[in-house]
C-alpha cells in the first residue's frame, strides 16, 4: 500500500493517515520528499478499497502493490499447473482442443458432432443444456435430457464433456454429467456460483466477463480456489468495445498476459470471440500462435439450422482443416496437437 | 426483419433466404434494385438472430426491425408507469430520493443512518445485507440479521427498504425485510435469478450492467416481466471505459433514452456512477436534470470508516445540502422532491 | 515517481534502478519492507514514461506521481481562470451559451440563425467553415466565403464568432473572422497545430478527443499554454463507448473531474455528445446542472435540410425554450444565463 | 438506403419521407407490411447521414446499404492489390517485415539498429524524425538531421525507409528521405493532410486511430485514394479499451476482417498492440498466423536507454530469435519470410 500525499499537505493529514493505516494493521515507512510525502504500508491486509484513502484530506494518490489474489497468482506456483481431466491433460506441451455444438439440440445431432470432432483430433465435446440468453423468448436448453444425450455421444466417442453451470442449483446435476463446468461470461461475478463451485471436485472452466479486466477474472478464480478447488481454467473469449465489425473483440493478449500473472492454463474461445464463422480460423491460428493451453470452438453438423449461435459455428470440414494448420502453428511455437 | 442481398447475388442465393424465411414463418417482400435485392420479412417470430442471415451466401446484411423486448416497450404503456410501494410512487411527478450506507453494519449505523435520510427528505433507505465484491477475501455482509436491522430502522423511520438479493435462494428472505428487491449491475444477465424474480409481487429495481447496451437492460427487464411482475425500476449505474478519473463512466443520457423506449421508471445512482464522493452532488444534480424519476445515493454517517464504499458516501450534511438544491432544480424541470 | 520492486528482487536489481534515477536527475528515497522494496524518485524530469521502468529487471510496478501538466493545472491558479473573449466573461458567475449551425451553408442560413440565437441569449454563434468529415465525399465547407458570413451575421446582431481550424495553415484566415478558435475532437492531438496556437492571440475551445483520456486533453492544453497561450477552454464533446443508442456517450462527470484538476473553464457540447434532438435538452440541462462554464449548442432554422448534423440540431423554438429551463437550474446552482 | 417506418406511421409521414428520398435522387421501392411500411432508396447518392432520416416524423430507423468507401472497397479489386515499394512486394506470398526503434536517436544508434535489423530478415528500417508526443516537454524528434540519418543507415543496409509525417508541411521533405510515408494513429482523420498525401507518389502506411472503427479506418483509407495515391497499406496498432493490462487491446479480428472488406495489404504492429517488451513476441506471432501480410516491430540495440518507447522495443537477439518463429508460422499458413 502506498500512499502519496498532495503538495503542501498538513503535517496534521500526513499523521490522520498514519493513524489510519496503524489501525488497519499496517506498518507504515514515510519518506518525505521535497514536493510530496509518500506512506508506504506493510501489512497482513490485502483486500481493501485504496479509494477510501483517496479521498481522505490531503491524500493525492494510492497504489494497492499487492496483488488481491494470491492463490491464482504465478508466484504461488512458478511452474505453472497441469489440470487433469480424465485422460486429458490442460497446460503440458500438448495443446487440447474442445469442440461441439452452441446447445445440444437433438440425440442425432449431438451424435454426429461428436464424431465429427472426435475425428478431426477434438479431446472434449462442448454443448450447452442450459443456456443464458439475452431474450426470454429464445430457446433456454433441453437441460436434464441434454446432459444425457452429451454424456451418452461423448462417451461412444471417446471424449470428454464441458457443459455450462448458470445456477448454484444446477451444480449436482452438471457435476453428475459432465467432466469440466462452466461458467458463463455473465457468470464471471456470480459470486454465490464461484464460491460454491469451490467444494466441487471437478476442473472448472472460467470464462472472462465482456467487461471484466484481467484483474477480475483471477479475482474470480480465486473465488473458487478459495474454497479449495484449484483446478481452474482461465478463457479468453471477447471483451465488449466500440467496433461493432464483429460480435466481440477478442483480446489475444490476454494470453501471454495471463501466462506471466497467473500459473492456471489458458483456454482460448475464438467462436464467441468474434462471432461470425469466416473469421473463427484465424482467430483460432492466432491464440495457437500466442501460446493459449487449449482452444474450445463451435462446430456443428449443420449450422444453417442450428438453434443457436449457427452463424459462428464452423462446418464440420472446416473444422478438419483447420485443425490440420494448428498442428503446423503448433508445431512451430514448441507444442503439440494430437 | 430486412435482408439485404449483396451486389450480384444470384438469383439462386436470393430463392435459399426467401425459403428460409417463410420457413421460419415469414411473409416476404421482395425488392429489386438495380445493385441491390432487398428482402421484408413480416412474421410471427421476433427472436432469433439476424447473424443467423448474415453467413447466408449472397446476403450482404440483416436487421430486425421489430424489438425484441415487448412489455417493457414504450408503446405497451405510452402514458408511462407509476411503480407504487407502500405510499410512495415512482414514475409520478414527485422525484423519490433512495439513500443510506452501502451495506448494513450494525445497528447504530444504519438507525443513525435512517434517521439522517429521513429527515432530509430520503422516501426510501438503501443498505446491502448480501453484498458482491470482486475478492473473495472483502466484507460480505451480515445476511439475515442486516436484513432486520434495516426493517427495523426504516420502520422507525417512515421508510422503505430497497436490498439487494444476489441469488434465486435469497428471494424469500429478501421479501420478508425489503419493499423493493435490488438486482445489482454483476447480476443483470443472471437470467434464473431474474426469471424467479418474474413470480414475486415485490417492485425490482433493476441495475444496468457495466457493460450493457441499453437494449440489453430492456431485454433483461422483458424477462423479469414475462413471468408477471412489471414492477421494474430501471437504474443507470455507470459503464466501464476507458477513462480512469472515475470509477465508472455514469451514461446521464441513458436517462432520456430509456424514457423514450420504454414506460418504466428510470432511477439514477451517481455513488456507483462515478465511485468519489466529491463528484456524487454534480451527477444527482445533472440526473434531476435530465428527468430522472428517482435517484439512489450512498450516505454513510462515518464514510471514513465504511467497511464498503466509503469513498463514494456522502456525509449526512452533503446529503441535506445536496437535497436543498435538488429541489431546485427539480422544480426548473417541473418535479418536486418531498 | 514511485518504484515498486517485486518481492525478492536481487539486491543487484534494486541497485541498477537506482543508478538510472540517479542518472536521470533523482533523488532517490529508499523504503525496504518485509515484502517489497519501494524507491521514491524526487527530480526535475516529469516527463518519462513510467512503462520504461516496469520492464526493468525486479521492478513489479512504477507510477508517475507528478502529473505531466503544469500550467494547466489547478494548483497553478487555485482561484481559477476566466476568459476573456470581446465582452464576454467564461468562467465567470455568468454562464455563457455558444449556439448556431454546424456549418455555414449561407449567407441567409447565417443570417437568420444570428439573429435567433442572439434573441434566445446567446452570446456567441458558432458555425464551421473547415468540416472534418469521415467521408472525402461529404460537403467540406465553405472556406473563407463561409467566414465571412459568419462574421458579418454575428456583427450585425452583437455575437462573437467561434469556429473551427483544422489545420496549421488556416490559423491566419481564422484569426482574421473568429473570436475564438475551435480545436475539433480528431485534431485533439495533432501537435504541430496545438503548437502553433500556442503563439495566438486568441482564446482556443479545445474540443476532447472520442477516446481521450481527461489527462490527455489536459496535456493538449498543456501543449498550447507551454507557448504563451493561456486562454483555452476545455470542451467535453462525448466519448467512445460500445454503447449504440447514441452517438457518442457524453461524460457529465468530466465537468466536475475537470474542475478539480484545472483552472481553466469547461464547456459541455450536448449536440456532438448525443447526436440526436430530442436528446440534446436532457444533457444540455445535465452540463448546467453539473457545473459547467458554457455550453456550445447546435441550433438550425431548417435542420430538416441541413448539410450537415441536421439531426442533432435543434429547431430555433426548442433552442428558446431551452434557454427557458436552462436559467432556471442555472439559478438553482447558484449562476446566471444572460 | 432503407428507411423502416414506425408501427402506425401515418400516410403523410411516409410520403414525406419519400418526397424526400426522391428530392435526394434517390429511386423509392415501398413495401407495406403488417406492422411496418419499409422504403428502400436506390440512388446515386452515397454519401449522407442515415441520421438525418432517423429523426423524421415517423421515422424508426435507417441504414444504408452501400457502404460509403468505393475505391478501398474489396469489389474494387477482388483479387487484392499489392503494393510495390522499391524492391519491395507487400500483399503477396512473402510476409515482410519492418523494423527498428521508435525514434532516430543518434547516427550510431541508427546504424547499429539497421544492420541488425537487415540480418535478422527485415526489408524496411522504422524511425521517426518527427515524434507525435502526449506531453509538449517530451522529446520531440530530431527532424531532418534524424531522417538524413536514417536514409544512410538505410542505404548502407539495403533497406527501405518508412517514417512519419505529421504535417501536411512535412511531406516535400519525408518524400525526400523516405520510401513509405506512415500516418500515425492521431492523425488518421487529419483529412488535410490525408487529402494532400493522396497526391503523393509513395505509399502510404496509414495507422489505425485507438478510437476508430474499421469502416472509419477505410474511410481515411478513401480519402488518400479520391485523390489518386492508391498505394495505401492499413495498419493495426490497437484500440483503447477498459482493459490496463496492456497499453491498448491489439484487435487481431481487425486482420481477417480487412481482408474481407477491402483490397489493401494489412500490416500489424505488434509493439504498440501492446506496449509491453515481454508480450510483443505473443503478439506478433498471432499477427502472421491471423493473415497479416506485414509486421511493423519495435526493435532497439539499446531499449534501457531509448528516448522513447523503451519499454516496448526488442533487444535484437529477442528480435532474431522472433524472426525464426515467424518463418515456422508463415509456412504453417502458406507464407514465407525471407
Amino acid at each position: 500500500m502506498l500512499v502519496v500525499m498532495q503538495e503542501g499537505a498538513s503535517e496534521e493529514s500526513v499523521q490522520r493517515v498514519i493513524d489510519r493505516l496503524v489501525t488497519m494493521g499496517f506498518t507504515v515507512h514515510r519518506s518525505t520528499g521535497v514536493a510530496h510525502t509518500i506512506l508506504g504500508g506493510v501489512g497482513p491486509i490485502d483486500d481493501f478499497d485504496p479509494a477510501g484513502f483517496e479521498v481522505l484530506e490531503g491524500v493525492q494518490e494510492c497504489h494497492r502493490i499487492v496483488s488481491a489474489y494470491k492463490l491464482a497468482n504465478r508466484r504461488f506456483r512458478p511452474q505453472g499447473t497441469v489440470i487433469e481431466a480424465g485422460s486429458v491433460r490442460i497446460g503440458g506441451p500438448e495443446m487440447i482442443v474442445m469442440a461441439g455444438p452452441c446447445s445440444v439440440e437433438s440425440e442425432e445431432q449431438i451424435e454426429i458432432s461428436a464424431e465429427q470432432v472426435a475425428r478431426a483430433g477434438a479431446k472434449v465435446i462442448r454443448g450447452g443444456a442450459f443456456k443464458p440468453r439475452s431474450s426470454p423468448y429464445s430457446f433456454q436448453g433441453h437441460g436434464e435430457a441434454g446432459l444425457k444425450m452429451l454424456r451418452a455421444a461423448a462417451d461412444r466417442n471417446g471424449l470428454l464433456v464441458v457443459s455450462e453451470v448458470m445456477d448454484r442449483s444446477q451444480i449436482p446435476l452438471l457435476c453428475e454429467y459432465a467432466d469440466i463446468l462452466q461458467v458463463g461470461a455473465r457468470n464471471m461475478q456470480n459470486f454465490n456460483l464461484l464460491r460454491e463451485l469451490g467444494t466441487v471436485n471437478k476442473p472448472v472452466l472460467l470464462k472472462r466477463g465482456i467487461a471484466a479486466t484481467i484483474e477480475e477474472l483471477l479475482l474470480s478464480a480465486e473465488y473458487i480456489m478459495s474454497g479449495g478447488n484449484h483446478r481452474i481454467l482461465l478463457c479468453e473469449r471477447g471483451i465488449r468495445t466500440f467496433e461493432t465489425a464483429t460480435r466481440n473483440t477478442m483480446d489475444i493478449s490476454a494470453i501471454p498476459v495471463l501466462q506471466q500473472l497467473t500459473h492456471l492454463p489458458v483456454v482460448a474461445d475464438p467462436s464467441h470471440g468474434v462471432g461470425k464463422r469466416q473469421l473463427v480460423g484465424a482467430m483460432a491460428r492466432a491464440s495457437v500462435a500466442a501460446g493459449a493451453d487449449a482452444l474450445i470452438v463451435e462446430v456443428h453438423h449443420d449450422p444453417d439450422h442450428a438453434l443457436s449461435d449457427g452463424a459462428q459455428s464452423l462446418y464440420p470440414e472446416q473444422f478438419g482443416d483447420l485443425m490440420k494448420q494448428l498442428r503446423g502453428i503448433a508445431a512451430a511455437v514448441g507444442r503439440s496437437i494430437a
